[in-house]
């Protein structure tokens, strides 16, 4: 079997790596001669090229660029596609994707596997980035079937755990639980650095301890890709942050009015829902 | 030298473990004969009695009892006190524990030990529990310098960082990195599980990594501590609210707003401000 990547950065790479190790011949493409090079001498693919029509031998093509640069990367692939070809991609939004996508080619599957570490490029390419992560395929009711089984089977194999879903429910279940954090954590540290009483920032900034590092972690990450999840996931994102700024208004008006019983129902209740997030 | 503690729980017991590892005689009053035992057996104090009257003898009493015990049990003390003894307590909030206790005897230091595990109760006790962690004091005008040179010495002796500072500058920095978390942390949790479409919140879910994982962690701890936080520092948590809700405001009129500029440059201020509270 032949695969096609294009794009050979973390995931691109990574996922190279594991395609090669169970025998499926690899055939990569980026934009720079230095990536390209690179790829080879790491084991990401078996031939690379700087142009898309190294492609045309794939029957699964996997476009993992960034987001904005999906739809425009399969368009200048078309060309060199034949009706089978089935194309996929890793992008962390799916409904304007697949919406896009699917304008141009009748076998697109939205894909997201969720793994990720905090560095990037092809360097950073490691075996079994996925084995145990969550991967979601987000067929329309216009997908074959044939073509997300073998998506689904590229991502079993490795060792990745399947959901398929529609790209609306991908899209709003991660903005509850990757997009909105990141605002909400964000928020935390905005607010603390307004803090104006000259000694108590600083005081703050001694005291923190595992408490704030926790809720803080995801809001001092990586802006680009902050703004990206917002820029993407937009209405998402504001659906939930909306519902987030009511369970906010609640809280302090409870604490405005003393009201301590219902405040600690409330306590209560997220003490006991957190563990269904943690599988 | 001889050390009172009042309320043998995790910080009380710890206290003892480790001042009597430095040779410090230490009487320790419990309101139950069982945990009075415990506390012998485990080495927690050398002798331990029911009766504050035990306390008579010390140079120095730790009160290491709930928040709303704290003054109620320094006025049941105060009869066999000596004019010389220093009261000192952990509590977490100062201003309202300081404020009382220092109506009810001359030289009381307020104080805050910030360490601390999930366990509770005395068999929690364990050496070293305060070693490199912060341990404010919150002496007013009127304190005795020498009543908060005795304190900073015994936490030191207890390789902690000692920060002195007023209980209100204590109580607003606390609320930024301690408080403030908790409730922006709980309404994470309790805005996800108000999802009402039937196929997001489950698939939300199995997809939470660790970013929801930190993101929600303080907001699913013990629900008294949370109540005890709002309720003692009511004041400066409505304070720190207000101006996380702000942030929070400020986030969402951007992304309606489409405005990604902007955006990016607040993302890019918490991602270089974030370092400064993890030393």
């Amino acid at each position: 079997m032949k695969v096609g990547i294009v794009g050979l950065g973390l995931i691109g790479g990574s996922l190279g790596l594991d395609l090669r190790s169970q025998g499926v011949e690899v055939l990569g493409v980026s934009r720079r001669e230095r990536t390209c090079d690179l790829a080879l001498e790491l084991g990401v693919a078996d031939r690379t090229s700087v142009s898309l029509s190294l492609l045309a031998e794939a029957e699964v093509v996997f476009i993992c660029t960034p987001i904005a640069a999906i739809a425009p990367t399969l368009k200048q692939l078309i060309p060199y596609l034949t009706p089978p070809t089935i194309i996929t991609d890793v992008g962390s939004v799916k409904a304007p994707v697949v919406e896009a996508c699917s304008l141009l080619w009748h076998n697109f599957v939205g894909g997201h596997p969720m793994a990720g570490t905090a560095q990037q490029g092809v360097e950073a390419a490691q075996s079994d980035l996925f084995a145990g992560a969550a991967y979601v395929l987000t067929p329309t009711e216009n997908t074959s079937s044939e073509a997300v089984n073998k998506v689904a089977d590229l991502a079993r194999s490795l060792n990745s755990q399947v959901h398929i879903c529609s790209p609306q429910t991908h899209d709003r279940a991660v903005s509850w639980i990757s997009h909105l954090p990141v605002m909400v954590s964000a928020s935390l540290i905005d607010a603390c650095i307004k803090e104006t009483e000259p000694e108590v920032l600083p005081l703050a900034q001694e005291l923190a301890s595992s408490g704030f590092r926790d809720t803080s972690r995801v809001g001092g990450g990586n802006p680009e890709l902050g703004v990206m999840m917002a820029k993407y996931n937009r209405q998402e994102l504001l659906r939930s942050l909306s519902q987030y700024r009511y369970s906010l208004d609640k809280l302090i008006e409870l604490i405005e009015a003393e009201d301590w019983q219902t405040l600690e129902a409330i306590l209560c209740s997220t003490r006991a829902a957190r563990p269904g997030f943690l599988s």
